[in-house]
């Protein structure tokens, strides 16, 4: 199997990552604060953000794991009463990053966002578990396997989709991945697998949005005569190119740029962008709030 | 008056500026050098593009004023011929920067992109005659009037205000200037105004257009979760925040951001982008192209 | 005096900012945020960092003042215990927002700096108490005194400067200044005035340090043809442009650009770049450590 | 082999490129375009610059080859008799597109910049014909042959390296490629390989020159404390870092982030600093001037 291995040095500390989000009132950072510092837990990284509009509060938390007398499920369950005390209900999650993510990518004919993941595994650099690659054309099935990552081609028909699309969530459903990528599948997914991978399934779109939603972006912009084009990796919602953002940006193009000029200079933008919104997913560093994003 | 002098030494030498645009075909390059070789011109700057998708041809010449034998009136004859055998029609200008640009500048209550221009202006850096300010509050006057600059102050009523505009127009055209800024200017030109500074009124749009057009796009933005706030300059037409692009910028915001905290970055980069779209536009930069713009 | 109001709508409500520096350990965040629970405060805003290589922790964190049942000097003593108990020593410091941030800046010839933050003022977005402006040229004095600010001209011979400088310092020290600008001064203070300025002098230095240090550093930038012009925002120490980094930025320049092109494109970048700094310094946002800062 | 073909529909017409440098004067861009036209070439993009430090004037000229009655020899040879009408001496080429370009890659341990470059190529975004890449470790080889492309492992010593050069040399030699790219290859090229590649061998190096020169650049930012940590594309000069700079870009990085973390941000601007640099080589779009580029 391809890799050059974790040339960057970077050491991975197992450590537990807890967050959550419940309505904003005095001593709530005492509390979780206190719960740790009882057990011992010595804190590494620790963000909270109110948001003033809605009154709510959130926080994301790494805690060494090797510094609390106790596991990940007993940490669970005993952080259960604090989430309970602050009315977080079902808005908390306790993760332990020595469990490796589980990412299933999709991916139709363009291969520049699946080059980019699978580079930035094997160079060690972005430390998950690609499970499968999933694609509706076969052309990228070689450099996958190159990689020693299995590739399933499921076409999909022009009309009725939906043996296809059942057939894809068997194969991503099996594996219970942490993420559901979306990289550059040029398939709208129907509400219910919308529902089954909510909060799980990153779409990268091709445009800044909300500008430009929908198919063929690069040639609304050109069309426009904008002189910046840019991509958005959000989590994929029924309703399209509109859920909760995680991450954008832009890059600048001028007059001089046709409509293939914006598809190659976006694709860099689209790449870096998709790799940044993933890798804060899958350290739980998003946390959903309505339409909108927390990302600590 | 205000101004702290030409400081940064930049020498203004007299120049002739031709731009046109034309059907492509062979030779176009050639006839126009040669037309100025024979005449001993200096290009000091030249830029072409072409359009495929149009088959158009556009450039830009900075020939220096001291290397012709004869004046910018002789100037403009001669080329006349050479626009009209290449099909430019009316799209065709020769300029002369010693004759110095007028501007009018039309700002509501907040002064960031005024205070911004009159500092560009009194530095040295933006050497352009700002002829009026015409605002519909008064509460930019002082810092205008410090300035040197007259201040004339429009109340537009709640209702009909086809007589403040009248009067507006009144103030701007007796200066027949080169650009008409609208400086956060509130107001929503009507049509017969777009249609008279066609070309010459130029509007900074707080958000990254084609996104959030209209009112409050701060409040749009923040509704939607984005992670950058643009700000778009662009010529008025009478489609509200649809004329041609000249330039945008987008600055990073995140979910810490309320809206008072988007307005105050935003700002930021209107002011830049505004001043750079104007500077373009002052020095026959920017050539409009059905809905889109060259920028040489 | 010039001002066009708080048009933003920014709510400027009471709170006490409380930051501190002080060896990591378990528990640190407990023991603070037990201490302001245990006193009803609210916790507006609240930022931590734990630098691994230093093993020394940070923090800042934004309490509603009227959350809390006494007022700043009593919290100060209060927290005075926290501080002591964490071994803080002298690193913390509670600051009221209701106490208005008092600024003096120190110009030479070029405004560009000084007329971005004079009409932050005036436009009611840096709402700071700017006491002075002190200059060794007097060609800014006109637009300081328009906006009703005090302009002291301070002649600088080619020689010794003791006497100038020992004039500036009387002139500065007698408002006590949170910050003290240097908003393109181009003349070198002296460490007897880094020393009794320390943590308060600002300097924007028109390169991305540690490029170009010292004199004309956009001729430095041209002749080596790089791609990007900075400027950088830092404290000014002994050490000529090399005290802590508060904030940087670069703009793109191409080989078009000629030395007063870098220098007009790169006085946006320096404009912004102080601007962000002496903001996030009036807020007590940046924690200085070693020669590296911190900025919540 | 892997390759997901040209999938973004951009047509390549086969094109003359012509480049030259000369003293400026009047007449030239009429000479040229006369020379063009006389013989009916369609000009599909002209760009021009002259830099009025060191009077020099230079131009690209983008032809269609079908629009010329005779071939690229006919053309080299009609057009050296303008060149040296210019004085343009050794400083003109004509360039042909059909040629395919022929890369070598010379690599180390890192594999990001080769991953990204490899995944371009496959995916038809680089249409460029990488001949091999040289690794003093083996650990990239299976990557470069899964994208069926020779892999060259030729170990280096730590004493004594020139054997190892020698066969680097050889190997690289025998293609006679356009571009000899140094994907973060981490051996100092010797003055005698400099000079045979001269022109031709191009370095990523991973800090934004001339900041950080030599090793562990990122170390060196991250003492420093700066904001941004940047990558500089430029032509390998027996000058350690100091060879003339192609393209340079940064990205924001704050005081969270560790050196590794530095390391893992500056990769994506190491990858498409070097993408865009070596693009714009192998399309003749880089002329160098003394220690400077231009970059049309």
């Amino acid at each position: 199997m391809i890799g050059s291995g974790g040339e960057d040095g970077a050491v991975s500390e197992r450590r537990y990552v807890i967050t959550f989000g419940c309505p904003d009132r005095t001593g709530i950072v005492a509390r979780v604060s206190s719960f740790l510092a009882d057990a011992g837990g010595w804190i590494v990284e620790a963000a909270y953000h109110t948001d003033p509009d809605t009154g709510w509060f959130f926080t994301r938390q790494e805690v060494r794991a090797d510094s609390l007398p106790f596991g990940v499920d007993e940490l669970r369950s005993r952080f259960a009463e604090v989430a309970t005390s602050l009315s977080a209900e079902s808005n908390w999650r306790v993760e332990d990053t020595s469990e490796r993510r589980r990412v299933v990518i999709l991916v139709s004919k363009e291969g520049h966002c699946l080059y980019d993941i699978l580079g930035r595994v094997a160079a060690g650099e972005l430390d998950v578990d690609v499970r499968a690659v999933i694609g509706n054309h076969d052309n990228l099935a070689d450099i996958t396997r190159a990689h020693g990552i299995p590739f399933h081609h499921v076409p999909f028909p022009a009309g009725d989709k939906a043996e296809a699309f059942a057939e894809v969530r068997k194969l991503v459903d099996e594996h219970d991945p942490h993420a559901v990528v979306l990289a550059r599948f040029m398939q709208i997914l129907p509400p219910e697998l919308c529902q089954a991978w909510s909060g799980r399934a990153i779409n990268i779109h091709h445009s800044f949005l909300p500008s430009f939603i929908g198919a063929r972006p690069y040639h609304q912009a050109h069309r426009r005569g904008v002189k910046l084009v840019g991509a958005t990796c959000h989590y994929v919602t029924a309703d399209l190119d509109a859920g909760p953002i995680i991450e954008q940006d832009v890059i600048r193009v001028d007059h001089g740029d046709t409509v293939p000029d914006l598809v190659r200079k976006g694709r860099d933008i689209e790449k870096i962008t998709l790799a940044r919104g993933l890798r804060w997913h899958l350290e739980s560093r998003v946390l959903v709030h309505g339409n909108r994003t927390v990302v600590f």
